[in-house]
């Protein structure tokens, strides 16, 4: 039995237009958050890199690239799990925003390219067109750690009632989403999302936002969040630079789905959510 | 096109030992939520029989029955659309936990049999087993209205997200859920749920509860509510009798839909709910 003891830390960091000075940051945190005891080391969405269009291409990089190789010398010389936010990834001509992975030794053991594309123009509040940059990823990703099966989505990807529940399937023990919803979709729908996700997977669910800068070019709401399978919000950062420290118990998942037996009571002779990336 | 504007009477209406008197007293709330200008009225779960085991059985009726009779003949009388919350109906030797609803003109047009059934077991709070007694429904169920289309399930139904997204899919414009939460899920869970569908949904989604009886044999939660497409709470009740009026227009789903592309951005080429009742 892996150990279902965990602690994480969930940097809250802000993100500046200085793409060096971001890494360099968040590897200072990254340590600090090992020297803490943390086990996983959590970024959020874009932490190399300004969340504006115009930043994405000039700020790409590939896999083995500058960013990803600090990310992962960091994870080895902290022996931490690292799940490096996103940034924005170049591969064959196309853009996406990635999430990598890499366990203690500084392997990468995962990769997530964001599968639903931010499009969004609210009356009055938030515009924003992140397919005009960006190529949405392929997959549905969970990997395996130590500490048990998880599962990666990036942000607006959390929006997706199916993404969390093939996750879950497959699975995933906790939902990690490096995410930077914004001033009109924070407020509105933020901590809604990470609760129900996991009460209707019963399992937990974790987001790392950056700061909030109110005069960057794009307001994050921050409030980097953990939840439990009940639904319960256990750790909320407010809007500031943070390193949110937090310890979760995986197997409350399997106290939760015995007690409220949701995942086997599935009427899959009804319905099924099915994960077309598996077929052929 | 429907005219998009609609009254709602969410009948939150105490249950007791008698069922004609639980009968009578629906028909009463529909007279006066109708009087009141009420063109959709919505009974809640369970509202002709306490919600427990042994009663289910012995107050078990068919489709045509007494209490369907009276249901029927309470649209026509009042010319309402109703959602008559849930009964336990008998057919075929068997027992479900069925909603149905009369246009009207008091002709039935759709029935919903509670398709997942609630058991549950929470260590120090709310134990039931309704698999004890009634057998699962097998359809997934939207119907036709002079308003649009809705769709329909009951209470534990609203808990799988895939039953409110096939609903979404095949056009449900809003979601009627009698339903009767307890006093360890309602206020962990009930409230969330219903702003959660409706924000992943885009759709109105509406809960109609039995009014509390702290003595009664099970202790409904109460609080009805109406959410909106964007997941504001925009009428709930407390836990007290009382019947809930409550003006929505459905055109608003098709705004949020456009500011917040979700359904048009489901990735139907990594994953689909699919609908199993449909084929064949």
């Amino acid at each position: 039995m892996p150990n279902t003891n965990l602690k994480l830390a969930l940097v809250q960091m802000p993100v500046g237009l200085d793409k060096a000075k971001n890494v360099a940051a968040a590897c200072s945190k990254i340590g600090e958050a090992a020297h803490a005891g943390a086990q996983i080391v959590i970024l959020p969405e874009m932490f190399n890199c300004p969340y504006a269009n115009t930043y994405f291409s000039l700020f790409a990089e590939p896999a083995g690239g500058d960013t990803w190789q600090a990310m992962s010398n960091c994870a080895r010389q902290n022996a931490v799990l690292l799940v490096a936010g996103s940034m924005p990834e170049n591969a064959e001509g196309r853009i996406y925003n990635t999430s990598f992975v890499f366990n203690r030794r500084g392997e990468p053991i995962a990769r997530h390219r964001k599968v639903h594309l931010f499009d969004i123009n609210v009356e009055g509040g938030q515009q924003f067109r992140e397919s005009a940059t960006f190529s949405p990823g392929g997959t549905i990703t969970v990997f395996d750690t130590e500490y048990g099966r998880l599962g990666l989505c990036v942000c607006f990807d959390l929006r997706f009632p199916e993404l969390a529940r093939l996750m879950a399937l497959q699975g995933a023990q906790a939902i990690i989403v490096p995410g930077a919803f914004n001033m009109t979709t924070g407020p509105a729908h933020w901590e809604l999302l990470f609760r129900q996700r996991a009460v209707d997977n019963q399992l937990f669910t974790i987001g790392v936002a950056p700061a909030r800068d109110e005069n960057g070019v794009y307001v994050s709401y921050g409030n980097s969040i953990v939840c439990s399978p009940w639904g319960e919000v256990l750790y909320r950062a407010g809007a500031q630079e943070t390193t949110l420290m937090a310890e979760i118990d995986l197997s409350l998942n399997e106290r939760i789905r015995s007690q409220l037996p949701l995942l086997s009571a599935l009427r899959h002779d009804l319905y099924r959510t099915v994960d077309l990336t598996l077929e052929g």
